[in-house]
């Protein structure tokens, strides 16, 4: 099982590099190359969109590779999301794509190519408070499937998003097909006004109409709202689902934090 | 000359509605009708959503107005926009409907619904610096269409929006018909990766790909991108214009500002 560790948005640290390496040897059950790519940096990204988007190419191509993981999240890789999918290799396929928050736009476009997609955490977690036990969930995951990494209440096809980068990426080619799947959204970093606002923006797409419900993951770090919003994150989720129509699912096991669980998209029946 | 004030969004403050009050009466060609759900306060908003859309639709259905002036931007018009717009009653066309920010969702909806609406400076404008002259600015386009409040460099059909706003519109029952006409974005508060990602999202619309060009106006109080984005809201704009082929027109003279110019959408023809 060999892992390819690329950064399409952001930069992975080394010091998340090392700690993640450490682990890997440790389990013994898996080889990760992280590409060299996961440490440049270029203003507010890893490197330039043609260098992360010919590493990223570079590992999906590359027929060594049993699962890409992408290194971090942050912003940046809708700018090369498209270029990604497109003339692929049949290499790509029989991968794993493992990663989430900024990732989604590679998600999404991914699932709409055909390929194997999850949500779950990334290398850079580690960092965090409790961050190896994440980084094992992913792992446990990425070599053997293992069904206690899964988010625990899982029913049917699934797909889990950012809300904020769902949001962004609603009537783009990347948009993916949202029928019949529970959508597991998070957030993190947000006005509750802004909360809402995607919601309302989300909620009136005809694709997002399509989905069986909406389950809601950790809203986490919410910035401070003046004068006070008057309602909290479930009261926002829940109203919109119930104007557009759309089952409320409850809440869900994801977010920005270590406790993130892993969400397989549905397999392609095409 | 009759002009309605009402706030869709958040609440006027007393002493702005006291200050454009003075200013009418200085003025002595307008009369103004503050309603009094300006002045409500439910969390966020001017007051309940039913009591915002309520004061709204009876200043639109009023014959005695000649135009309805949104008080203020901020957030929540996007809540009420699609009610607002349905079964409108003859009495709310033949109207002038003014604002900007937030509002956009009702420029948005009411355009597409038939009705004569404008970007440009409202009432609690008038506590910026400069904001006397940003008032007398929208009063003279309300009043006597003077031509010297236009935005200076419209060609042609054009509309203006906040990108935000914008971007969280497309693909909801509000999204106008853009083709052909000049858009103004401008935007205010945002990290310069959200106006990049916005800008990503908004130029991959369909919908947005048939405007004859994007103009940019102001991009105000960026918030600190960490590390440093590398390239200003000028170029960003810009590179995705290159990217999605379309047309870039340059600067704008519109933004959150005293200097904010009025920005007439097209006529409809139907």
């Amino acid at each position: 099982m060999r892992i390819a560790v690329v950064a399409p948005s952001c930069r992975l640290t080394e010091e998340a590099a090392e700690a993640v390496r450490a682990i890997v040897a440790r389990r013994g059950d898996c080889e990760l190359v992280v590409h060299p790519q996961s440490f440049l940096s270029d203003g507010h990204f890893a490197g330039p969109d043609e260098v992360r988007l010919a590493a990223l190419r570079e590992v999906m191509a590359d027929p060594s590779f049993d699962a890409v993981w992408f290194a971090r999240g942050g912003y940046g890789s809708n700018r090369i999301a498209e270029a990604a999918m497109t003339d692929l290799p049949s290499t790509a396929r029989g991968k794993l794509y493992l990663g989430y928050s900024d990732a989604g736009f590679l998600h999404a476009g991914f699932h709409t190519a055909g390929l194997d997609v999850a949500w779950g955490p990334m290398p850079q977690d580690v960092l965090r408070d409790g961050g190896e036990v994440a980084v094992h969930r992913a792992l446990d995951w990425i070599v053997r499937r293992d069904p206690a990494a899964l988010e625990p209440a899982l029913e049917g096809p699934s797909m889990a998003f950012n809300l904020t980068v769902l949001s962004n990426l609603l009537g783009t080619p990347l948009e993916p097909d949202f029928s019949g799947v529970d959508l597991l959204i998070e957030d993190i970093g947000e006005h509750l006004y802004r909360i809402d606002r995607s919601m309302f923006h989300v909620t009136a797409s005809p694709a997002i109409r399509k989905v069986r419900r909406i389950r809601l993951g950790r809203v986490a770090d919410v910035l401070p709202n003046d004068p006070a919003f008057a309602c909290d994150e479930t009261a926002i989720v829940e109203s919109w689902c119930r104007r557009s129509g759309i089952q409320f699912g409850g809440r869900a096991d994801i977010g920005h934090d270590a406790r993130n669980r892993v969400v397989p998209f549905p397999a392609r029946n095409d």
